[in-house]
């Protein structure tokens, strides 16, 4: 680990007791073990349950499903990225040889993960008010920046929100199948935006959940692009 | 709410100090407001944090993937349900009228649901690990009664060492259909087990990923049964 772990801590705002703890949280598993598989399971869980607390106590006009939304878009990868990439992360990786030469460190789904794993280093350094602390400082300005008005807005009317917002044609939605017997139908519908060129299915089991779910999996593909 | 409160808290083995919180975690949506929806969001966070911590320290040899298995088996609806009637949840609830008239008590989602939010309420009373302990303390056997050796296989394996150990036939797996382009096909897959009557359907990326899930189902049915 070429860069000084004193630098990380400081920018995390956490000394750990136990130093080895963010060793193996920083190792990814082409390095050898211990590395930070398991604890980067932890670690989601605890992000999870952390960033639940703070939209309950936040944001007590949204209902579930709106709460629910807003924690996956808070807690998906790129999220998680973001805040690795702030904090140097790559930087102090730990990586096998292939990984090290093809780039991993800027992976995202390796800063994601290992940022997780130092969630759950945290934790097991110090238990879950300390590892909540340091969530809710780091995720701080992403809490901050929502606007819950717009944020819990179901996901056909965000994007058609969004489009609009950019002069651009409303989406075309298409049923392109139906099947299940009648008292358990599944459906299958299209969501395409044409002037971004994307095209996205849905499932469920009504015609307006499988449209809510391509239009949520089109918002998701905007916000990678 | 016509039992008696003090018994179902000796019960979980928690006294309220604030115990409107408990009334509340115990009124469904239908009884009017506040109720429970925005603390089962909570709740569930909160359960999914505590037994993933459980896991984690329980079962040090179990990778991500299998502990990710065996908390989605032991989170689940069924798993909650249980552990509901075992506290006797359905007679502390507070339903509307339709919902009484329909057995709403006995409902598997909404006793799911109200435990759930049980779990947030003592989270907001005394904090994390209060929280924590009361779900330890209530998941205990079904963490106790955990073979990892079993557990953690994978569901195709899983399930055919099931219908083995019941000298009972393997089950058919057969692709019904392949749709997408080459680069993101997507495959359905059935699962027959004929000595049950079960037929599943699987979906994912792969013909693997398709029967490994159509094989998760059928273990969930097998479950439920």
């Amino acid at each position: 680990m070429a860069a000084n772990l004193d630098r990380l801590q400081r920018s995390v705002g956490y000394q750990f007791t136990d130093r080895a703890l963010l060793e193996q949280a920083l190792t990814h598993r082409s390095f050898g073990l211990p590395n930070n598989e398991r604890l980067e399971f932890l670690g989601d869980s605890i992000l999870n349950c952390v960033v639940a607390i703070a939209l309950f106590e936040r944001f007590g006009e949204l209902r579930e499903g709106e709460m629910s939304r807003l924690r996956a878009s808070l807690v998906c990868q790129d999220g998680l990225h973001g805040i690795a990439r702030e904090l140097d992360l790559g930087e102090y990786l730990r990586l096998g040889e292939g990984e090290l030469k093809s780039g991993g460190f800027r992976r995202p789904s390796i800063l994601a993960d290992a940022l997780e794993a130092m969630f759950a280093a945290v934790f097991l350094d110090q238990g879950f008010d300390a590892a909540k602390t340091v969530i809710d400082r780091l995720y701080a300005p992403l809490i901050a920046a929502i606007d819950p008005r717009v944020a819990a807005k179901d996901p056909k009317t965000a994007l058609q929100e969004y489009l609009q917002g950019r002069k651009m044609a409303l989406p075309t939605y298409t049923t392109v199948k139906v099947h299940g017997e009648a008292h358990a139908q599944e459906f299958e519908v299209t969501c395409e935006v044409n002037a971004l060129k994307i095209r996205t299915t849905g499932r469920g089991a009504s015609r307006r959940a499988a449209e809510q779910q391509s239009a949520e999996n089109a918002l998701a593909q905007l916000r990678k692009s």
